[in-house]
């Protein structure tokens, strides 16, 4: 018998708990025999929802909560103060070790601020990013980050980019995964303050394989990897890709409904269509994990349904496998060797500039 | 006989200069009696794609120039120096008033800053922002600012807000245009410094009518009339936009040819969904005013062809006739009437805060 992987799951976070959550987690179980559901919440409506379903009663556990933590409060105080929430007291089981991973679609700023805190960062990692994958022409790159952090500096985008390097090789399987920086052009001399200040620290990083500046216009198309803003314009860049999505399958079938012609040859692409929409549609790649945490916490859409959360629990498991947060914990306590670090002056070597410690490549 | 518009066109900016932007040009010519053209390039090169078209030879001037500026380099240092290059040759023309608008592919750089160094900015403006014209599912948004100004400072933005409301209401016709700033929740405590430090100046200001921040996911929506961001932001959203349309059209083409049930469709299906995704397609929309200046100035994209070099030519049209920059420079101008800011504290009223003049409501 395999080891079961123990996912502690916020029964009360988002727009359709717990009722869609309490879905996906059935329906997740009774998939595979191997994951344990820890629901936090209030277990009586908890009950409620699960006596709808048929599923295997030794996968889940329920520890009852009295408190909810909502996207109006401030992130701090809540899990400061509501420390018997599902999402405080969810997020201390993994920090105890009683759960591998903690999933919610609750307040985004609860789970940023709580996994720093509660789980804590490991060593090294000055900001944990958040950082999902969204669909390409190519497949899928990582956007890193996207809400953690407003107003982060050069210093944090530089660990952004080595973290996600270590994602993308070990959970997706890129081999050297190209690393850009979101820019307004591609020369080295545009972009903002921050932009301009973060360029040179990729260049010099030897353990990732920085490729320059990466225009919005270029994201879609999948030419970078690891694509490295801060935490604003990733959510700007997340959320319009999102909305726009949504915006032009609506346009399109609308336009193919206004005409006979149209409607006919809408119903006979249909399934076509459906397949391309499908790969364009970011709830099929689960959740966004908050990398460089001491462990694994994984945010979902707050518009997340059964389908979403079952994928995030899945998702989990490679995370689990993978080990990741133990490879970039790995990466950020190794102190540096100087014939590492590319670029460096002689005689640098005792104080990397921006403490940043690059470590020893992962790979040739 | 109607007094005719004289367009100052940089025959050797953007990707396909000269070629595309003479047809354009004379594609405009040949439909409308009222413009002349006024090209600044080399004229050897602009007399050789002119040779290729029959077009009203009293509606085109040339002025030779000897120099080009590319996009490689300083913009500030290029407008300086080459004196003789189409972009400060051209630019100088509105100047001296012997031509009533400029449009150019060329640098973005070089029109930001030679826009508003040589024909200057109005009295009153800080900054001057590039506010193109989105598509979205109910006609269209002004995204101000788009490129002139990294790193903008809230006073900035609230002068945006301003200059985007007289645009939306006197060349768009829409009545109490709907002003709403980007950001990553609708919560007024939600965003980085500059979002938080804007947020109050907006809600403050009498001339617009503020209606909260806006999540990039609703900005396809149309839910917002005016959507203010600094460059670096509004650079990216126009970007994606562009980016993720062409990457969704292409992938749907190719979903649907990859089966002959989806090939019929398609073939049937293509012209509501060539329509629809017209409707889409930014460069219908023109170039992109730069806002506050003394002459009127439209940068067209770096890829512009003939069709929206013509388009921005009609644009800079409907501009003259609404004389947007002269009601900016009359809005910035005016001295503020005490009883006209909104939410300003007894005593205050000498000097308003961050130095903004709202100036008088513009409507009820």
């Amino acid at each position: 018998m395999s080891i079961r992987t123990t996912i502690a799951l916020d029964a009360m976070g988002g727009d359709n708990a717990p009722g869609e959550i309490v879905k996906g987690a059935v329906e997740a179980i009774n998939e595979r025999k191997d994951i344990k559901i820890h629901f936090f919440g209030d277990q009586d409506k908890i009950r409620k929802e699960l006596a709808k379903y048929e599923y295997p009663a030794d996968q889940i556990t329920i520890t009852h909560t009295t408190e909810e933590i909502s996207c109006d409060e401030s992130p701090a105080i809540a899990i400061k103060k509501k420390k018997n929430s599902s999402m405080v007291m969810g997020l201390r089981s993994v920090k105890a070790g009683d759960c591998d991973a903690f999933i919610s679609a609750g307040s985004s700023g609860a789970v940023l601020v709580g996994g720093q805190v509660l789980v804590g960062k490991c060593r090294g990692v000055k900001r944990a990013p958040l950082a999902p994958l969204i669909p390409t022409e190519k497949g899928v790159s990582l956007l890193i980050d996207c809400g953690a952090n407003v107003d982060a500096r050069p210093e944090h985008l530089l660990q952004f980019a080595q973290m996600g390097s270590i994602y993308m090789e070990h959970v997706v399987g890129v081999k050297k995964p190209k690393v850009a920086i979101v820019n307004i052009g591609e020369e080295e001399a545009k972009g903002n303050a921050l932009v301009k200040e973060t360029y040179p620290l990729l260049k010099e990083c030897s353990d990732i394989n920085f490729t320059g500046s990466i225009e919005a216009r270029d994201i879609p198309k999948g030419t970078a990897d690891v694509i490295v803003t801060e935490a604003f314009t990733g959510n700007v860049i997340l959320k319009l890709m999102e909305g726009l999505a949504a915006t032009l399958i609506h346009v399109i079938k609308e336009g193919m409904m206004s005409s006979t012609r149209g409607k006919i040859g809408g119903l006979l692409a249909k399934p076509a269509l459906k397949e391309t929409l499908k790969a364009f549609d970011a709830s099929e790649y689960g959740g966004a994990p908050l990398l460089g945490l001491k462990g694994l916490v994984v945010k979902i859409h707050g518009s997340s349904k059964a389908k979403e959360t079952k994928n995030a629990i899945f998702q989990c498991l490679s995370f689990k496998e993978e080990n990741i947060n133990e490879k970039i914990r790995e990466r950020f306590a190794r102190p540096v060797k100087e014939e590492e670090v590319a670029g460096k002056q002689e005689g640098t070597g005792d104080k990397p500039r921006h403490s940043i410690k690059t470590g020893e490549r992962i790979r040739v």
